[in-house]
Order: C-alpha cells, then structure tokens, then sequence
C-alpha cells in the first residue's frame, strides 16, 4: 500500500513538504518548485497547489525571488486573559501601535452591549497588535466614556488595556466571543501590510464584570497567517 | 457631532447597510449600488466595498444579475457535541453526504494522535456537511480500524458518527480544538461548491475518552460564510 493512499494528491504533497519544512530552520529557501515535482514525482502544478496553501498558512513566505521558511503561527488560547498576556505566555514580545482614541456614537449593536442609548457618545480604542514587531492584529475596542473616561488622564495605549482596567478597580466576569472569517478591507490590509486575498480571523467579544455589568465591546482582526487559537473542550 | 464621527466612511456605511438589510426578508433584493451612494452621499466604491465585506460575511449573495439578503450564518458553539447535535439545536437539518471511508497509512501527527506507529493502516472517513440542504463543511476523521474498524458493519455514515460511538460504548472525554482560517483548495472548493478565494474556517480535533484513550482525529474546514463559531470565557 502507498503511503497514504486515498487521500488526494495535493494532502500528500502537503504533508511531505512538511516533514521538509520540520527539517529547516526559519528563513532557510525552500527547495524550487521543479525539483520538489520531481522528488514527489507529481505535476508541478500539484507541487504548486501544495505551497499555496502552505502560504496562506504562514508556515512558509515570500522573499525576494523565492520562498523562504517562516515562523510557526502563534496559536493563542482562547480565553479572558488579554492579548499582552497570551503573547508572554508563548515568549513573544507583544506592542500596540495606536491608530486612534476618539469618541463615537454608539451603534445599536454597541449601545446593547455597553447598557446606553443608541447615539450616546463612547470611547473608541484602535490599535494594530504587535508580536515581536510584527503586525498580527488590528483590535478596536468601545468603551463607555462614563466608566473608562478617566483612563484618558493616565493610560497609555501602548499598554495593556486589561492591566489598566484591572488597575483602576475592574474584575473580570466572562465575555462571549464569536469566531468568523473575513477578507482585510483595504483600510486594514493597510494597517496589517497584508492583502486584500489574505483571511484574517475576526473575532467579536462582549466582556461582562464579576458584578455583571458590560466592560466593552471588542472586534479583533488577526492575520489568517500569523495567529491560531486554541481551545480546550470538555464533556 | 456625525453618527460614528471618526469611524473609516466604509464600516459606518456598511453599519447602515446592515441596518438596511434587517428590514429586509431572505431573498429580498439589496439596492443597487447607485441607490446606495446617494442615500449615504458616499463614492460608488465606498459602498462596493461594504457589500464585498457582507458578501464574504455572507450577509448577502449574488443572484443572477442581482444581489438579494442571505439567511444569516449559522453560529455554532465550540462543543464537544457532534455537528448533528449542533445543527439541530440551531433548528437546522443536519445532512452529510460521504465522499470516502478509506484505510490510509498514519503521517507522523496523525499517528502521535490516534497512540499508532506511522504508517500504521487507520480509516480515513471524509464527508461533506449539509444544513437544510446547504453544504457548508468538509470533514475528515481519522480513526484506528483496532478500535473502530467494526463500525464499518452497521454503522450509515450519512448520519452521526458520535452517536454511532456513544451506541458502541465509547464515552467521550474532552477535545482540543485548533481554529484557524484558510483558503479552499481547488477540490475542497468544488466539493463545497465555492470559490478558492472564500476565507474558510478550519477546526484542527484530537478528541480522548474518558480513559484518556484517542478516540478520533478530526479536520473540519468550514465555508467562511456560511458558519461562525461561539465560546463562552470565563475568568
């Protein structure tokens, strides 16, 4: 029986090239797209198809002519803590550059989340997420001006938005965040240094306190080839 | 001061669209283009844009020359429950239609997962996942045939493979779950009868017993507009 007979061409490949990768180091050259058909003995188109995917994974990248070996997405746990925090967890340096902290009307959605009228003026927070220097991120946050205003005075977007909050006297309770995937507008493909044709992950997260009172309303887009997350399920 | 002064003109013109299109029936048509921008007072593109983003969102959908209102997406929690089990609590009828149940040799990470030596002969089970019809996923299962083989037996893969392993003892433990983003590669895409230029989410599984024996390892790739995912966070 061949290896991994049944399963189409391009998923062999795939996994191939993948113990390949596994052998090379971050920005080594990935062998010629010729001589990895020849290798396989399949069409170079399949060879082709193979990279593809492993592009938009993240797991390898452009540079210059060729194709180069890239780092390992970051796969982040889903969970309350903040993007400061996740990024420590896995040794990477997070930073946040501020795009913007104005005030806005509130949609209807928004005002729902945030317990005010629609119309009524809140703060909006965005920010590109940072790893290690890399853009991974874009994250805007809307917050009431009557329990966040006083950050203003004091807090610097840079930071961690939950240590500030922690700080001013807020406990977490639990958020629910829905999960989609969406293409970058070019305004955020600008902000990312991405593409357009890239899938980023969206998510959405309504954050509540221990007491039950809303906290914010965040909507994180994360690029589709540098961030993974990772959840733990039970029975 | 402006609704949403200080947001880019494209998301407070696709926040009024979407406020548009909750008036609306499924099916109903969306305005045209030309209406749009004079109503908003924006750029013909500005509004292109926003109805790019709702089309990939699935909010909406191209209908002959025309674009009409999307059921929205069907948003399942992140549960250890089968995909049969989700789709009926969201009212949905869930359907698969089997693409192959095959005997492949185990790669590397697959073999780490099921507790085999690679190259080790398990059964591959792909099917397509329809809801009311509509097939929104792609799902592979790899499991070893020692344990599951006799469910090739009596076992219809047309409907819940869980409930055919609860049926045959097996008592689920927990999962973990890896969520990702993707494009479709050109089979995934025809099967699912999509684009290769949808954003797709793809859900990585490696499900235990309550033994803490393997039971499956599972790829579920999902159309990107057609399915969202949900988590409940707690401190």
């Amino acid at each position: 029986m061949d290896t991994m007979q049944g399963m189409p061409k391009t998923y062999r490949v795939r996994t191939e090239l993948e113990a390949i990768l596994e052998r090379l180091e971050e920005g080594d050259a990935v062998p010629s797209e010729r001589e990895l058909a020849a290798r396989f003995e399949v069409a170079r188109e399949t060879v082709r198809q193979a990279l593809r995917e492993l592009l938009v994974q993240g797991r390898i990248r452009r540079q210059g002519r060729g194709t180069v070996v890239s780092r390992p997405k970051m796969v982040q746990p889903l969970s309350l803590r903040s993007y400061t925090e996740g990024a420590i967890s896995l040794g990477r340096k997070p930073g946040r550059i501020l795009i913007g902290w104005d005030d806005v009307e509130a949609d209807a959605d928004t005002a729902a989340t945030l317990g005010v009228s629609v119309g009524a003026v809140i703060m909006h927070l965005e920010r590109v997420l940072l790893a290690d220097g890399e853009k991974v991120g874009l994250e805007s946050t809307f917050m009431t001006l009557e329990r966040f205003g006083p950050l203003r005075s004091h807090y610097d977007p840079t930071t961690s938005l939950y240590a500030a909050m922690r700080a001013s006297g807020v406990v977490f309770g639990s958020a629910t965040e829905r999960i989609e995937t969406v293409l970058a507008s070019p305004r955020e493909a600008a902000l990312l240094e991405c593409t357009t044709t890239l899938p980023m992950i969206l998510l959405h997260r309504r954050t509540i306190d221990a007491a039950g009172d809303p906290i914010e309303r965040v909507r994180s887009l994360y690029r589709g080839d540098r961030m993974a997350f990772e959840t733990h399920l039970r029975e």
